[in-house]
């Protein structure tokens, strides 16, 4: 089973997929898709569409699992962290592919093993989980643990 | 020139079709997208995204003016508004359709005349603009409200 790991953010969403193999995450492919200062956001919104379809097209994942929106943010980067978050949701359903949420706090618990770990520690463990060369960017080792989390809980649809 | 108006929201997303014609604006079409209490998320967004593709491909606005989120809501509601409004920005910038934005306030003093009409003050301007029969529902009337507000200001592009 392939998920496909999404970190939606006002400046860069993370994405990472991996496989499910004799139980095991196998890693697939991570990446970012960084915002420029000066892009506005219909282009934004467009661009990390159509780079989400083309890498659901290419790899069809079987499910879709994606971070929900961190409240302690100021309003104006919530409000933007959420129209992200609306294009990314609609990508998966778009595509048949069901899409699955989970909290940051369930992600860091079970990855680091507590909800409170920082962004180095999901990193870290990222890197070992999936046995990489070296850490991913934070963003996309946040959209890779994700995916590790949906794999070892698989909750109920996105509401 | 046709203005396609649209006022996303948690439970009602409005859309009001606009076409100027000698200066003046004449009513095309206008209709709600309401989203039943226990369908979740991907679901609406999807049916969202289609039925406002559908009706930009049947009409080829040449323009896309939406509402700002209301500050004022609870953080739930704003989310999920903000996640409708990202799916309704894409509709536009996918289908190669410029989107403008505009608050509610520079909405209602473009159409009342004063920003802190209420909801009925609207209904009954847009009705009396549009010269139809009786007044739209209100969410639709706000979304027939932004594409006369854009008819009449021309603001840059959504940012």
């Amino acid at each position: 089973m392939k998920i496909l790991g999404i970190d939606p953010g006002s400046h860069v969403t993370g994405y990472g997929l991996i496989e499910k193999i004799r139980g095991k995450p196998i890693h697939i492919l991570h990446g970012e898709i960084k915002l420029s200062r000066n892009e506005i956001l219909s282009d934004c919104l467009l661009r990390i569409h159509t780079k989400l379809i083309e890498i659901i097209q290419e790899n069809k994942p079987q499910a879709l699992a994606v971070e929900d929106v961190f409240y302690g943010k100021n309003i104006k980067s919530l409000i933007k962290q959420a129209q992200v978050r609306g294009v990314t949701i609609l990508a998966g359903t778009s595509e048949g592919v069901p899409v699955f949420e989970y909290s940051p706090l369930e992600v860091k618990s079970a990855v680091v093993g507590y909800g409170r770990a920082d962004k180095y520690q999901v990193q870290k463990m990222i890197q070992a989980i999936l046995q990489l060369p070296a850490m991913p960017p934070t963003d996309a080792s946040d959209a890779l643990a994700v995916a590790v989390c949906h794999m070892n809980f698989q909750k109920e649809k996105v509401v």
